[in-house]
């Protein structure tokens, strides 16, 4: 399937064997820059196929010169030109123009001129940031990370599920969710008979599926409506939850570090455009950072340990925020990042959380205080991935969702432990928080296409 | 990354080099039947990496012989054993156990026993479907499905975007949307300061991105609260939306046809036991339908032409539930299966429809009453794909927008046509009644994981 045949990236793949050289070639694309000084003009086209532009050169003998001297940034315009390899130069190779045709101008009022935009800015014009230099490489970025994570786990014989959007299982009652109604009926909740919610996590409708399947993964939208307006919140946002039968807590973090490292190796291996332009511009430590991380064996350490290591910097001297270390407490961002980036001075798993900070469905250890939970911390942002092995006795995991009011509710769930149970687990990557790790971006609203956060909604 | 080195599908593989002859190896699954003679017994063991099972061999000598006589269909089990290549016999290799170890039990109440289920009862338990044979063919072929859209795409260098989920664009405002609200405070739609849907289309918010990325798609959920009880409607779904500049109508039709060879070609290639089970349990002439489509080239009629044909066949005494044919008139299903059926005997897409019937974004023709639409009908089902060329002219389409009242809230859309617009084009994929085309499945709660169809929701 040819639908147009020569793109940038095709040129720019023929380099090396100088296959167009002196050809006429036709070219679609967006002016990103015009400059002439009367007797030559340069534009700078990209046409959405790679991150780079390529120049397109013009000379005042051109028919079409009163359009290629008047084209403006942000323009459509189709050329023909010549191809003219020039490997002594700044880039590879140039057009020739022969002659040029304008698609589509823009009207005077162009929000996007020839000069660097702040985020905020480009935030009110999400729908064409795209062709701003940052947004052209994270959302080449979004979609290379995208199809790693699907190729890892496929490769790994993971079967894709699409559990559904629309649930009535509202996570653990926390309340944040969003509810889905119809105005139609005088009843809102009457369209299916029940109140029913967003859903905030794939995993209960997925874990049975791993228990057919063997290894299964979600990798889809999920909801929550808190009303925190950080930098590392959005109401909406990509999850992927990978559930695997006949694999314990240690197996479990084996393939979350696989993940991780073959995300990392993709992105170098398919974009190193974009991520020499992440380091450049956002991040000059980003690839040192992530080859430090993919070289780097994962350690593992229990919360009990990380919690005595903790009190040890404070008695040392060291000045948390939060420096009141007592075992059972939450683990705040600044104790992860101390422990990752001081500590361990890398990637690490802390595991065996205390079972009143955990969700209800990890699988409690033989100390009876602890579950077999696993948060993978990194340098630079803290936590970066989070799973467990799941409580697979039937009679304890039922207990504590009596305790919690859930049981009737997701009796279906607990039919995985009726009915041919095992050991199984499990992890959850925001992949929004991945691509921010992976690009040095610093806010969720820089890394969606259309970010979603609270009071801020306008497409 | 080996987490369980042997698997049924790894030992499938050895069946040429009889890699594992004689070998003890260690095998996890479910139940699927145990049947004994007192003497000797069979169990077939399914362990999720492969449609297919493996047969287990007992004899009453086993030290785990109490565990083995009694183990139910349902249960999960871990055996070791040695590997038996019988190239003679109906199974290419069996395993004979030399012991067994019980994970999860049945609990008396297992549902899914060894018969045949109605697709109605299976309903009811979704949760546990995925055991039953049908399920456990169609939800691995959903995984290769959702793969190949991936594949064919990404090798054709198609971007994937993730458009919004939550968003201010009610479609064309037909009022079938869901609404999302928070019950937190007292205004519900406080949340984003306004009121807020359901996506039904991502197609506005990608459009915008194929000017700036050329190629550009989506995959991701989409909804409906049509209260249509019917076997091919459900609230949720997914939807493939393609969208390309510098693309006309033409091309745009290539593309179509390339994808749903590339599907149905892969499908073929990665899932033969699977496509083998639906020829020969749901459809028997399934096999053969997608192979027509495979080789035919796509025909292409425009609608005017459709009328003049479907009049000639009410004149020849054909009988439509409505044969009140006129230009102008909305094709039902039965005059598309009519058309690809009888009339052209292949896949065929219908073209240039009345622009009163077709959305407000189509590319007006030349003739002023008709759009560059394009629907893609295909025998048994009808309209598989939709598609068209966009309206580029900003003024016409700014028109159309005012009639349609829906100009302010979409202005930003507008700004595709405002700066740097050109010729696109992109169609819609409804995913789940592609799975159901090239399954042969005729009720698309039998091809989503958790149905969500209008008045039934348990999950």
């Amino acid at each position: 399937m040819a639908y147009k045949d020569v793109t940038v990236k095709t040129l720019l793949q023929t380099v090396e064997d100088k296959r167009f050289e002196n050809t006429t070639i036709q070219l679609d694309g967006w002016v990103r820059t015009n400059r002439d000084n009367g007797s030559i003009g340069f534009i700078e086209l990209n046409d959405g196929s790679c991150f780079k532009n390529v120049q397109l050169v013009y000379t005042s003998d051109n028919p079409n010169i009163s359009i290629l001297t008047s084209v403006r940034t942000g323009a459509c315009i189709s050329i023909t030109g010549q191809v003219v390899y020039t490997p002594q130069g700044k880039q590879p190779l140039e057009i020739k123009v022969l002659s040029c045709q304008l698609n589509g101008d823009v009207m005077d009022d162009y929000p996007l001129q020839k000069k660097r935009h702040s985020f905020e800015f480009l935030r009110e014009i999400a729908h064409l940031r795209p062709r701003a230099n940052t947004f052209n490489a994270l959302f080449r970025v979004r979609n290379v990370l995208s199809m790693a994570i699907h190729q890892f786990f496929q490769d790994n014989d993971f079967m894709y599920v699409h559990t559904p959007i629309i649930t009535t299982n509202d996570g653990e009652g926390a309340g944040n969710v969003f509810d889905v109604v119809t105005h139609d009926q005088k009843d809102e909740n009457s369209f299916y008979g029940r109140r029913v919610n967003l859903t905030v996590t794939g995993q209960l409708h997925v874990e049975p599926f791993a228990l057919a399947f063997r290894k299964v993964y979600t990798f889809g939208p999920v909801f929550r409506a808190e009303h925190s307006n950080t930098i590392r919140h959005a109401s909406e946002f990509w999850m992927i939850e990978p559930e695997m039968a006949f694999c314990d807590l240690n197996e479990n973090m084996d393939v979350i570090e696989a993940c991780v490292k073959y995300c990392i190796q993709t992105l170098f291996d398919k974009c190193p455009d974009e991520m020499n332009f992440f380091n450049t511009m956002i991040d000059s430590t980003l690839i040192e950072r992530l080859k430090h991380v993919l070289h780097s064996e994962f350690k593992r350490m229990t919360y009990t340990r990380t919690i005595e290591l903790l009190k040890e910097a404070v008695a040392n001297g060291h000045k948390f925020e939060n420096s009141n270390i007592e075992w059972g407490m939450d683990l705040q961002s600044e104790h992860e990042k101390y422990i990752t980036e001081q500590i361990v001075k890398g990637p690490v798993f802390l595991i065996d959380y205390p079972k009143e900070i955990k969700a209800f469905y990890m699988k409690e250890n033989p100390d009876q205080k602890t579950v077999a939970a696993c948060d993978l911390l990194v340098p630079a942002v803290g936590e970066l991935v989070g799973g467990s092995q799941r409580e697979e006795n039937y009679e304890r995991l039922c207990n504590k969702m009596i305790k919690l009011g859930i049981k009737d509710e997701l009796d279906w769930y607990l039919d995985t432990r009726r009915y041919g149970g095992c050991i199984h687990s499990g992890f959850g990557i925001g992949f929004d928080r991945l691509l921010m790790y992976v690009t040095g971006m610093q806010n969720i609203r820089d890394v969606q296409p259309y970010p979603r956060t609270s009071n801020t909604i306008k497409y």
